[in-house]
């Protein structure tokens, strides 16, 4: 499952059977006192592996840096631009072409990667007709949130480091996520961070946009099978349309 | 010493404590029957974290992806542009030195992005005056390699998937090193290959440049001790300069 | 209040008491059988004429041309690219400021061109400290909806020549607007839409996202007061903590 | 005629039928005290429309920003560089080509877009083969001036706000010509300004190249209708080829 | 006086002393049967050769490719994009600022570069506000022409491998002129020549605009002389302005 | 053989019978007191008139100026970045291949430009299928430097204004040559050269790098010979594959 450790002699026909390439990408980035900051990593490499069982896909090396402009002033930070992102994944989805690779899941731990890996998707839809390419974010998420959440949401669009990522850690990466040290921190986010460029440090200080210590594995469990069922779907139906 | 599973209210002050990051590169290439394609990315993970131990610095996330034009062609691999890493490697400095590192050791696996490297890395000489950055790829080999070699070496720079690369990986990985898979073959690399572009296809079937059946865990130790106690002393240096 | 129609010996001093700037902007794209194709860059424009009555700014001239690769390949639609986008912006900007304008409110009447605006406000914002940029798309939108609408929304966050469009059309723009014409058109959209390159031509013949018939004026005019209200909220805030 | 306003119904067919597309450029720029500062697009704009009717084509909304760089200095002017503006050309052209128009007439009332206007008219030449790319900017015009001139050109190549452009504005655009302010500003141009960067400001405080005073609508309209047979002339021989 | 034959020890001060370096730079062209294709690097080679002489400047190594789109279909012709070309002078430039030059003089042989190297020459201006950047293209040469010709002129701005060219090698090169082969082609260049794409295989066979056969080496001194004084003029003149 | 002294109208069919064309490129560089700044093009200029001779090939102008980062600070040198020379190149190449050359030899006299060429040569090798394009660098050189040094070589792969590139000029353009002022200066290069960026004031003050007065004519022979060699034999064979 694991491409990485496959080797050129035998690889070449699975990847013809396989046709599912499945990336794992997030960002090295602030997550509060409770989180790595490799959280937005390690939740789409499980995210991606519990994938590629279901749909019997390979998964890639996951690309550990990703856009990271909110919250690139936060100690521990790192932070790419959207142009090279988008550089970088155009050279991987054309490589995975070249070698087979029919429908290429990008599975995306962290939000702020979104619109790069949408645009590289594009670049990639155009060059190469019958490749496939999905940018995956949590999707089925918002309609699992109303049910899920105790606390109300602080954004309509994302969420970071409070009871629902937290959640999602203590389902997929327990031994990553400290309880002892989670806190509740409710920012008022300005209605103005919609529209002009903001960075956190503006609203937190903390990086944590909620009340982690209402995270459970229980609701992490809901979003997480939620999204990879989805997912699923959306792969499998891309395969019966190539075969 | 694994930046990723810091979080980001204890990390600062590591940070200027520490003063060097280290990043592991490689990729994802063919390495012939007994090595898997992410043979570089598991040297340079490992050559970084002995280091790491070494000179009290923190290990980024793996980079996985490299510039493989010569081998491209070959099942398994996964190309990155010179322009892509450029700019990718561009935008991680800049973080790193904002976060507070002012020494950074970029540790190489494979060979193909050494002149990346290299560009990057005066990019940022240009950026940042108290950033020292380095872009190690075994240094001291080559003597090493006189002790070391059973056999002729097929290419005056580059060695691949053979006796020698073989014995660093059964030194630091002996668990993904298949030797039973393991074969001689040796290419007769025209001498028009150093100076016209020419696909490894050209000279070779396999991948492997060289008999990797004589590889073995000491000579690996030879190479990889070396290389290790250079890395730390140049970067010893480096750090000396600073305080 | 036209910036176009100053002169250059007067305009100086204007600019330095003004300080605001509003660029509408919109596209050239397919708006069903009832709107026109320049939709988008009307409705910009009238927003942009009645925000900057309230807070005394110039309207720059109509920049008509957005990112509409959603739409690329209906009839009438001209598609600009999100690098060519952001490249005129910043031009753009750097001139405002040079010549002595602080705050910049780009009011936007096409979603495409929502990711290309915030990346041009974030170059604007490393280069200039004390330059304020806004990206406008119908600030408080998303609550008045939930009053306003009698269909269900086809999507949760787009919306395209339906019953809302339209009904801002019949408030901003009557003269514009054909009801003769409006169709009711319901597309199913896929859940991947939002997770791999979809044009729209895969759920919709019309690029009409709803029902269109059910538009009125006063529809429109909720949305658009309250959009105008909280634009200039901003804006005067801004122009507060600059004075 | 106006293409904004028709609708995605029913301009697939009038493009096939019109093939010609007409875009209006000009500038926002200083333009002295008598004339506003999108003179040079409310001059290409009402040039589309006079061409327009002639060759049965549709005008595009104009492109109000151009590239300023000899007078960005001056109160008011917007700048856009080279590279930007070939660069949404281009974006434009594509775009047209594949809604089905075979000619595209740019027409330009700033000189200082006529470079970018050419480089970008190249790569569509190189891009499409049945693609006919026009960047008229007054043709037939020096032959035209020496009839019309009283006083002297100040330049050898361009004209500004003087006895020329006011002319051509009262006949084209009267109520937006201010003669009451018209001043006469003959400037000593050194001859090093053709042969090294010279911004306008070392030999004009006005941005008046010649004498204002001088202009009549008579002059504007010898001008402006030998431009517009010129243009129509060459439009319709290139309609002549493709049918 | 050729910066080429200097040595690193002792140019240092030289260039403190002349701080004035002239660039040839032209194009490997089509020049009809008479003249080389080498013939605009002739020609600015000498002409840099005897301004260097009246301003105690260094001339560099010619440049000897050049922007060739027009005749870069006839036999001979090498072609470079405006792109490279302002990216290797803003280079060069900038060497040589920070080697002491305080003026730079690209003498230009072929036209086709002049917008080429007034980009570049703005790019320097941006960055180094006491560098003074001179693009020469035969400066005074209009008002020569009209004692000189025997012909008409083809076109208003250009001319090649004609009457004028001619003489101006026949004094500067004539050991590279074949008056033998001088032929007499006088085009009929169509007016939209200046407003769309037309390569010049379009209406010329031969590359020669007019009759070269009434080439004089008299004429060409008459053009050559007035250039090189007003360069001279125009570099003395800046240098006064240093000092 | 020079291809610039050659005219439009013979050319066509010379390209056509010889198919090989040879640009000599180098740098403008210090080289001691004893060489000229010109050094590397008098040797790549030399070199491949010889090589022409050889093989029956067309010379080009040569391209002057080079990559020359760990020189850019000593008195003379002139610095062109990767990034432009790669464009130039690609450009000039491009323009051989439509011409109807099939074979591109580049004879490089400056080491600093060898990656340059090298990804130029790779972006042609994947536009022009039977386009062959080759980077030289004295090939066979290492084999002859064992017979052929005196003394010790400073570093494994680059030599400079040493005992050998002196012996080179001596034996290729002895009138460049200043033995009388050669001096010997034998740096200690620190290994970490090799692995971060590092000008080379940081251990030369006089940029030789060696010493210089052991040179001789029959050394520099030795060298050019095998090189001569080795090269034409390559393009031979590249020739016959072609026939």
């Amino acid at each position: 499952m694991k491409f990485e450790y496959e080797n050129s002699f035998e690889v070449k026909h699975k990847i013809q059977e396989r046709k599912i390439a499945i990336l794992p990408i997030g960002a090295i980035e602030a997550h509060g006192p409770h989180l790595p900051l490799s959280t937005d990593n390690i939740l789409a490499e499980r995210l991606s592996e519990k994938l590629a069982e279901k749909v019997h896909a390979f998964v890639l090396p996951t690309l550990p840096y990703g856009q990271v402009w909110s919250l690139r002033d936060f100690p521990g930070s790192i932070n790419i631009s959207n142009e090279s992102l988008i550089s970088v994944l155009v050279d991987i989805g054309t490589s995975l072409y070249k070698q087979g690779f029919r429908i290429w899941a990008i599975v995306n731990g962290h939000l702020g990667n979104q619109p790069a890996l949408k645009d590289a998707a594009r670049v990639l839809y155009d060059q190469f007709q019958d490749f496939k390419v999905f940018y995956f974010f949590y999707p089925g998420m918002n309609a699992i949130l109303k049910d899920v959440r105790e606390t109300q949401s602080v954004h309509s669009t994302y969420f970071h480091a409070c009871e629902i990522e937290t959640s999602i850690m203590l389902y997929l990466a327990e031994e990553h996520t400290n309880m002892d040290k989670a806190i509740c921190d409710i920012p008022d986010i300005p209605e103005s961070a919609d529209f002009t460029p903001t960075p956190w440090q503006k609203f937190t200080n903390t990086a944590v946009l909620g009340d982690a210590i209402l995270a459970t594995k229980e609701k992490g469990e809901k979003i997480v099978e939620t999204a990879i069922e989805k997912m699923a779907a959306m792969l499998r139906s891309a395969k019966d349309e190539i075969a």
